[in-house]
Parts: structure tokens; C-alpha cells; sequence
């Protein structure tokens, strides 16, 4: 693919236009060097328009086939709900697409092994949307651990904590594991690289809203990830936090610590007769803005060959083992090995 | 008692002579307003004279029985192995002696409870040594969960990293579980007043020294206690930190969440080519040495009789009960309840 | 001017490509939205075409008058050398077109006052690069002092340290005060809302190349501001910083303290047995990467006619005011009033 | 001296009874090993006997020449008023006594000058209340000066803030000077080892009570000071911050920067919708509380005669020096030489 496009602007179409859509909509029309938004699709009437005339470029439309059949596309990057990501996947590289998928990519083995399959058969770049490893401070742990400097990895943790305002109706059972957790579980493959996990431990309740707790909803979890080599993750989250958006992790080898994710809107302290105080972030997208940008220009970069994509199908299928063994020990009530989700 | 003692300084003797007693011997001779170190007994030849001469003042001794049976002795500070504990706190309570004993208090419950029943019966304060709960941090995190700024817990975490160093031929099996971790779960349980862990599961291994594993030595552990008010605690140790000694805490509620621990030597920052630097603590006395003079100015007060000991023997039981399920849940791997190893 | 522009991009030419110049390019670029750089414009043969050929856009020049004729340049930004500054931008206004002028402004407060007069006499927008207002710590302390929080300032603190490797040679007399600390005099002014500098104490020397000393060469310094409402300010600067740029500020005033740039390359943090170390910042482009952004984004708006320049030419007279009286004082070996250089 | 006390504790007492005199007793009475409270002096009645009785220990006079005359008195601490400080130093000095004098320990240099060669003809320990050179973040800076990592010292600041509530009628003129800003400059020679002042530039207001401001009351002043290494230290103070006691430092040099002094009460960080909080310290005997006992520690370690005392009469009255030309800056509108004033 790359002889073809080089030279030229890399054409990106968007499926998918919610909260986290808009956002990458906005980041490929003006962030991203060498790409060019020319396509968004959404099947709600109006919603695709409503982000090509606020970006002022980009063709919209309401049935994602009709971007798959636009030679300008070069490459798709989904954003539709997470049911949809496997079929969306399927869709797009037998298109010849390049496809980038937010997570989680597929919500089923299954489902993983058939998207995988599909990019692999067609030949198109296929990367997943685990933006924290991105994110300055991730990327520069993961330099600590590639170098050497970490040693070998021994404890390890990660924290999503959401700024809350959800609605308990709509939150599908077992969101927590695979749309929350999932960048969590990433995050500590991540940080200790070549090493699977093998075993998972993991309890969850209804924390923040507990008259939704005999529907199922589980808003609070932590997640305890054995890895192949004797390290062991804990994963956290909680769909409401106080004090923002929440997003941390540490790993500690055996030659030192490596802390990631401070939180703050900006680094001015404000010394009054409360204390000393720095303001939160209060969402992801404000959190993790370089990030967003970041992995979306290594997508581009990745369909134009130079580079094969940082983080790709097989990234997405371990993580969704994780949060799949997590959700089965919470029915269990035991730790569940890999092995038995993943047969 | 505190009628007897009123307008003269507390009688205090040491029982044990190690590292830890050591320090301690030095916090009463000095830094405890009310209170006079007038003995110190260890059956080493020669090690409590050490400790007499060095500071200046008490009587030396080699067998404890001369501590209980000395009049001017008002109580005891007992920082011997840990097996010996509960049988020492049986002595002196009988002696009618107040008691500080370190942490862990006793290794089985049985014995934690015959501890706790001979102080109740002799009407003499027990008191154990968590020191943690006279750190400034949890102090601070502990009146924010008092006054309900930080609402109702919902996730906690407790880290113990020692600084290395060990000889893995004197861990005694569960010593993580019972003379480490347990400071943890002391934590876990004063950062959730008022609530009982009611399930453990925990995983643990030899990495430091993976030579040992074979004989059992566990020196890197996660524990998950999961407590009936539906909060769940994560604590973590680890033998052997290349950046020295770490013991942090973090409580995350309905109101917010507080951190405890920064592992500082001194607020110093230096910056050079290598980035911003801050030295970092390389032992407990270090980081702790204010808690250590705390608790026991906490426990001359409640011999004096102005207060109740603010950590007593039941304390020292819940933990322990944690304790010993953490290690159960390690060997059966699975979660354990506490009522499995605390009938 | 804005009814003429309103519903197509505004058209933006660069004039001068150096280290800034290039940077400010890739921001039009990119980064701006409904903003097009249409020219690059630098004496130096082949410049401008460097700039363009990597953006992939834009017509070269080498002589900015062909900038200032063309039909599609709606506003320039100025980024030559601080010499060129007033005539480039009395040409360009004269032109009708908007002006973005790098720091200094002007060398000489006539040629300031021709530059401001020229704008105004044209009505185009003129807006000055003091960057550190559109960072977004300065923005923050700004906010406290505007909505009161702050009070009334009383004492007041700028500092710059470049990272070094500077060419002695090529550093003219007093640029340590006109290009350098003009920064910090700008944001001693930012930080005081509504004050004016009355007298001005420096104390410079040649402390980074002490040989350059008898030339004149002045590497660091140390400016004390007496503004009008009784607040001091302190401005300090370095040419050479072991540990990298560094670029802060401190207000205290009658409700508090905000303090402004912590200097870290990114969050993470790395704990060893060195201690807990942070990364810094090594260059302007890295630390304010957002403020450049931030303040071209305003200079569109403000071309565009939908809201004046945050920061204009008034701005840059006042703070080169300080700067020529810091110059004199430093001569005079005593305090210099602003009325004494600003005649 | 020290044959004559080698094996036995230094007898130490107090003159001065002040809220600062309180705080040393203490110190004195329970924290200095190898020392002992035998006396304390007060000219107001019943101010000496309040502090015996509620420590236990020590007799008490109203007249200090009683604690001269006492052959248990090894050494003296002079917590009494400024103005006496210099003839109760003499009067020490020429009974025997070795003397720890709180800062300043003279109002002008010939008072400064009785003091010193008072100690010296009767060979008495002399040490000055410098207590910031014993802080642990000072000393681990000085320690890289010592070691060189810092390199050569360009640019020093410290910093002063009082929390406030001081009565205006009770500030004689030049107290920021000298008995505030004192501590600074000390601190500012300190971080600068062996270079001396050579020039003082001061300004000074009223700002907290402006309408003291006729009356010749100075709560707020900057001072730069310059060495004859050509390093520039700046000195800050302010009677009132609302964030509670400020002190602080910095000195930068060829090799890096350290920073000193970060306020908070403890290390427990809240977090909630308002942010990230830190409590900060409300007093210097909350901030500075080690250094307290540590300057005293050293001071007796001095009596005893195990080294010279740490910072000295000399020390003190280069301190004034400063002092004394950064009140005349203020005076003469102009930087005023140290011969000037120490002719």
C-alpha cells in the first residue's frame, strides 16, 4: 500500500460520530501531517453532516458501505459503539482499508480472531485504540523498560477513575471489564512486555449507584492479573470520581519505579489558607490530548508503510481475554486462568 | 492506674534489644515527655547493657521476669521475635505491667487472644505497635474520613516496600503475611472505619531471590481484602526496592480520594542534567521516625489514663485474622473468607 | 476587516524562517484552525522554499514586499530578526494587512510608537509573541487575579534560563534585557493587571563566559520592578541552565500565591537508587509547545474581528520600557525611572 | 571547657521567656541529648516559674545574673528581646558561660563587635540562631555545594513569609531587616560559601497595613544582594501570606539548581472537585521544628568541645551588615556598598 500513497495525502474516513468520534474527527482534520479527512459516515440522520460542516471539509454519509466503496479512503478509523467494531473491521479490510478501531475491538474471541483474520487476509494495517500508550508519560516508562533501567517487572497497576454522570440504564453488563478496564489491562501488558497473562482474580459491585446492584450494574472492580513472568497487575476503576478523570499507573521492577498519570489540568499552584492546590482534569480528552494525537498520526504512518502499527489486533484480543477472565471470576467467585476463556 | 502514677514520670522498661528496640530505647529515653526508661532486658549477654550505657540510664537484664517483678517498672515496650510476643504480653499483663507490643502481636488467634483476654483481665492498657497510624499523612487522611470529606470508601491500597538486604535463610514461611503485609492491613482497616474484611485472596512469589522459592520463601505479594461495607483494599510488599524504603497509602471515596506516603529524605529538589531530583527514604526509622515517638507518647498517655491506647489488642486480631487468610488463600488458590481461618 | 474574511480561511504569510520562524510555519500549518499559510517569505536564497517544500504549501519569497502585495495574505506573522521588526511592521500595516510580530517589538520606543501608530492608523490587528500569556499556567494565575481570588499583588517573580550553547559572539549588548527578560517584564505585567512599571534596579554581569566580560556580554541578570500599586517584581535570566529551560513566575498577593511553569518534560516519574527523578525541558519549543499554538489561534480571532489582540502593541512599548531602563540601570549603577527612558 | 565537662550533661539555661524561649526550653528540657535545663531567667515575674513548673525541671530567676553566677550553668540560651541580645552576650561571656543568641544578636555592628571579642577573650563558645542552616532540605543543599555538583553559584533567592496577625504599633522601623530578612541573608551567604557581600539594593512598603505606611512600618521588602563572586542573591519578605509560614530558597549555579522549603504541614495530598491539596505549615516552629532541636544539639555538642559551632558571631554580623545597608537602600533610594555601612 505505502508505493501507492506516497506522495500523496493519506484519505480518512470516519465511522462513527458520538463524544469520541467528534474528537477524532477534529484531530484528523487538522492534527495529523500527511492525512486528510475525507469521509464520515453515521447512520443517525444528520450526525455525520453536523461534524463535516463544523470542520468545514469531508463528505458525509449515513451507510459506512458507501465509505467503503470510496477509492479517496485510504484508511477508516471506527468509532461506532463497541458492538459493531468486529463487523466494521470485517467490512473495511475486505475493502482494502486500513483500519484503525477504538477499543474495545471485539467484544468476543470470536469476534477478535475473525477481525485479525480479515486485516491479515486483505493485507491492511490494523491498529487498535489503546491511546495510553501514547501518552508521554506511558511512552516514557516503556523507554525505562526497553533500556533496561526498570529491570525486570515485578509489581505493576493501573487506574481508570471516571468523573461519574452516567446513566446506570445504559451501561451493558460487564462494561466495566471490556470497555473500561480494557485500556487498564492493556496498560499492564504494556508495561511488562513479552510477558502473557496467565491467571485473573477479580470483584466488582455497584458502588456509586447500589440500587442498581441486583441488575448487574458493576461500577467499581479491581483486578488482579498474574503474568507468565511471576509479575502481578492489579487493575482498578470506578465509573465516578470527585475529582475528575483519573487515569494512573506504576511499575515496579527490580531496578526501580516508573509512576505514570499526574492528573493535573495545568502545573499552576494556587496557596491560599486551604493549602496548596492544583486543579484536576475533568475528562479523558483533556487528559490524554497528545495521546489522541499521537497514536492517529502513528496510524497514518503506519498505512503509508512506514512503520507496521504500534498496537494491533493481537494487543486487542489479549486484552479482552483479561477482561473476559475478569468478568467470569467475579460470577465465579475465584481467580480464572486464561486458559479457560480463551480455549 | 492512673491514680497511682499521677505526678510522676512513667516507669517504662524494654524487652528486647534488636534493631527495632534499639530505636525505640532511644524514644523513651529522650523524646517522651512523662516518661523514664528505667530497664531493659535482653537474654543476649551483654545487649541490654549496651543499649543502658549508651543512653546513660536503667537497669540491665537478661531475663524479663526481673523487668515484671520490678516496682518502679509501670510498663513494658516489648520488641523481642515475634514468637515470643503473646507469651510476653501474658507475663506483664499478670505482672500488672501496661504493654506496648510490636507488631505482629501474636501468630496465631489463639494466642492473640489469650494476650488480649490477660490484659483485660489485669486491667493494664495493650497497646500494638502499627506505627503508620501515627504518621502524619494517615493521621491527616484518618480526620478527612472522621469529618466525611472523603465520604464513604470505596477503594483502598497499602504498599510496603523494604529496601533489601534480607537473609532469605531467616524468612521464616508467611513472614510477608505476618510481620510485613500486616502493617497493611492495619492501614486497609484504619482507612475504613469501622468496616470488617470479610474475604482475602492473594497471590505471592520468590522474585527477588527465585532461588528460595523452592523452600517456600515468598518475598513479593498482592492481597485483595474485600470488606462488608463493600470497599475493597489492595495492599502490596515487596522485600526489596532498588529506590529504598516505601510505604505509601491511598484511599479513594464517595468525597475523593487521599494519598499518604511520599517516600522523601528531605523536600530538597535538585536539578541538573539528569532532570529534578528528590532523595528518597532508605529505612522505616527514616521515613517513620515521628510515628515511632507518636505512639509511644500515645502509650504513656493511656497508662497515665488520659486516654484509651489507640490501637489495642483487637486491632493487632483483625490484622492478624487477615493475615492468616492471605496465606491460606496463597496455598489453596482461591479467595478465603475470614471466617474460614478466624472460627 | 472581518465581514470581508468571514466564511473563508484566512490567509497568513510568514515572514523570516529561522529556528522560530519554522516553528511558527508548522503551527499555521497545522495547527490553526480556519487559518491557510498562503507565504514564507526570508532573504536568505532558498529559505523560504525549505519551509514550504517540507509543509507542502505556500508560495517562497525573498522579498516580504511580495508579501505585503498579495491579494490573499489577509495577516503576516513577523518572525526576522528583532532589528527588522518596526520597519516590517509599519510596511505590512501599511499594506492592510493584520500583524503578528515576534519579541521585541521594537528596539527603540520611536520605533515602537511608529509601529503602533501604523497599525492603528491602518486599523489592522497588531499583536505581539509574548507567548507566555497563552501558556497555560500563566492563563490560570491570570484567572485567580481576575476573579479575586489573588488579591491585590505584592510581590512578584519572572524567570528565564535558556539551556546554553549559545555563540558569545553573535549575542548583542543588552539583548539579555531585550529579547530575553522582555519576557519576563511582559509577564511581571500580565501578573499585575492594571499597573505600571515606575522604576526599574538591575544588576547584570558575564557569568557563563566570564572571558566575554570586557566585551560587554551580559549572561545574566537580575531586574527589580517597582510597579505603580506598590508591588515589586523581581525578573531574573540566565543564558545557560544545566538542567535545561526553564521558564517560571510567582505572584503573591493579599489572597495567596499562584506559582506558574514546573519545567517537566512529562509526568513521569522515575524512582531509583538515585532518588525520585522527573525529566525537564530543553528547549522554549518543548516547554510552550501549547502557548505558541494558543497564541496564533487568538491572532486568527483577532484578524478574523472576533475579539481584539490579548496582547498588543501598548504591551510590547511597556515591557520594552523596562528593558531599556533595566540596560541603563545597569550602566548607571543605580535605580532608573521608567519617565527617564520613556521621555 | 571540654575536660571539665566531658562524662557529665551540659547544664544549660534560659534567658527570655518568650513565645520563642517557650519553644526552646522545650527543646532543651527533652530533645538535646547530653544536655540538661538547670535554669531559666525572665525579668517578668512569673514568666521563668511558668515554664519550670510545666517542664519539671530547672530553677527559675528574674534577674539573668543569677544564672551567671550559677556554677551549674555550662552555657546560656538568649531567647530574650533583640536589644538585649548584645550585653547579655557579653555578660554571659564574661562569667564563663558558653552562649547560643537567637538571631540578631546585635542591632549594630559595634554592638556586634563587643559580642564577638567578648566570646573570644573569655574563649567561650558563641553560636547564632541561624536555625535554616540546620533545616534538612538547607543542609542537603549545601551539601552539593560542598561536593560541587552545584558548581559555581550564580543566581541564590530566599524567602520569608510570616503568616501574619502581627501588631503594627509593636514593629520598630527596620525590624524586615533585621530581624526577618536577617535569616535570609544569612541563608543567602550560606548557599554562597565563601563569598561576601559587596552591595545591597532594597525597596520596601507598607502593603499589609498601608495606613501604617506614614509612620515608617515596612511589611514588605525585596533586597538584592550582590557578591564579590558575582553571584546576585535575592531576598523576599513579607509580614503576611495567607497561606501560612513561607520560607524558601534556591540557589542556581554552574552545575544545576536546589530548591529548598516546601511548606507543607504533612505529605498527605486530598484530592476533590476543587483539586489536588496540600495542607501548608501555619508557624515556624511547625515548619522548622527539626532545626530547632538541631541547632541546639549542635551548640552543645560545641560546649562540649566536639567541634566549633556551626555558624558564629561572625556569621552574625555579616547578616547585619547586610541588614543595615538594605535599610539605607530604602533610605537613599539607591544600592548602597556594605563599607558604607560596616566602615
Amino acid at each position: 500500500m505505502s508505493a501507492v500513497i506516497e506522495g500523496r495525502p493519506i484519505g480518512l474516513a470516519l465511522i462513527g460520530s458520538g463524544r469520541m468520534g467528534t474528537f477524532h474527527a477534529a484531530t484528523l482534520a487538522r492534527r495529523i501531517p500527511g492525512a486528510r479527512l475525507v469521509a464520515v459516515a453515521d447512520p443517525a440522520p444528520g450526525a455525520a453532516r453536523r461534524i463535516t460542516a463544523d470542520l468545514g471539509m469531508g463528505r458525509d454519509h449515513t451507510d459506512p458501505v458507501e465509505v467503503f466503496e470510496d477509492a479517496e479512503v485510504d484508511a477508516v478509523v471506527i468509532a461506532a459503539p463497541a458492538r459493531f467494531h468486529a463487523d466494521l473491521v470485517v467490512a473495511a479490510a475486505g475493502a482494502g482499508k486500513g483500519v484503525f478501531c477504538e477499543k474495545p475491538m471485539a467484544l468476543s474471541l470470536a469476534d477478535a480472531d475473525r477481525a485479525i483474520d480479515a486485516a491479515r487476509a486483505a493485507g491492511v494495517v490494523l491498529q487498535v485504540g489503546f491511546n495510553r500508550r501514547f501518552a508521554p508519560d506511558w511512552r516514557a516508562a516503556r523507554a525505562l523498560l526497553d533500556n533496561g533501567e526498570l529491570g525486570t517487572p515485578r509489581l505493576l497497576r493501573s487506574v481508570t477513575r471516571d468523573p461519574g454522570g452516567f446513566d446506570p440504564s445504559r451501561v451493558p453488563p460487564d462494561t466495566i471489564f471490556n470497555e473500561t478496564l480494557i485500556h487498564d489491562f492493556d496498560s499492564l501488558r504494556f508495561l511488562n512486555p513479552g510477558a502473557e497473562a496467565v491467571e485473573v482474580y477479580a470483584t466488582a459491585d455497584a458502588l456509586v449507584e447500589p440500587a442498581w446492584r441486583e441488575r448487574g450494574l458493576l461500577d467499581t472492580a479491581v483486578v488482579v492479573v498474574r503474568f507468565a513472568n511471576g509479575a502481578t497487575g492489579v487493575a482498578e476503576a470506578c465509573f465516578e470520581a470527585a475529582y475528575g478523570y483519573d487515569v494512573r499507573a506504576e511499575v515496579f521492577g527490580s531496578g526501580g519505579m516508573a509512576t505514570m498519570g499526574d492528573g493535573r489540568r495545568t502545573g499552576m499552584v494556587f496557596s491560599d489558607a486551604a493549602g496548596r492546590t492544583v486543579e484536576t482534569a475533568r475528562s479523558d480528552q483533556e487528559l490524554l490530548a497528545d495521546a489522541y494525537v499521537a497514536e492517529l498520526a502513528a496510524f497514518v504512518g503506519a498505512v503509508r508503510g512506514s512503520a507496521p502499527p504500534p498496537v494491533g489486533g493481537e494487543d486487542a484480543r489479549a486484552a479482552l481475554a483479561i477482561a473476559l477472565a475478569a468478568a467470569e471470576s467475579v460470577r465465579a467467585g475465584r481467580p480464572v486462568r486464561i486458559e479457560e476463556v480463551a480455549k
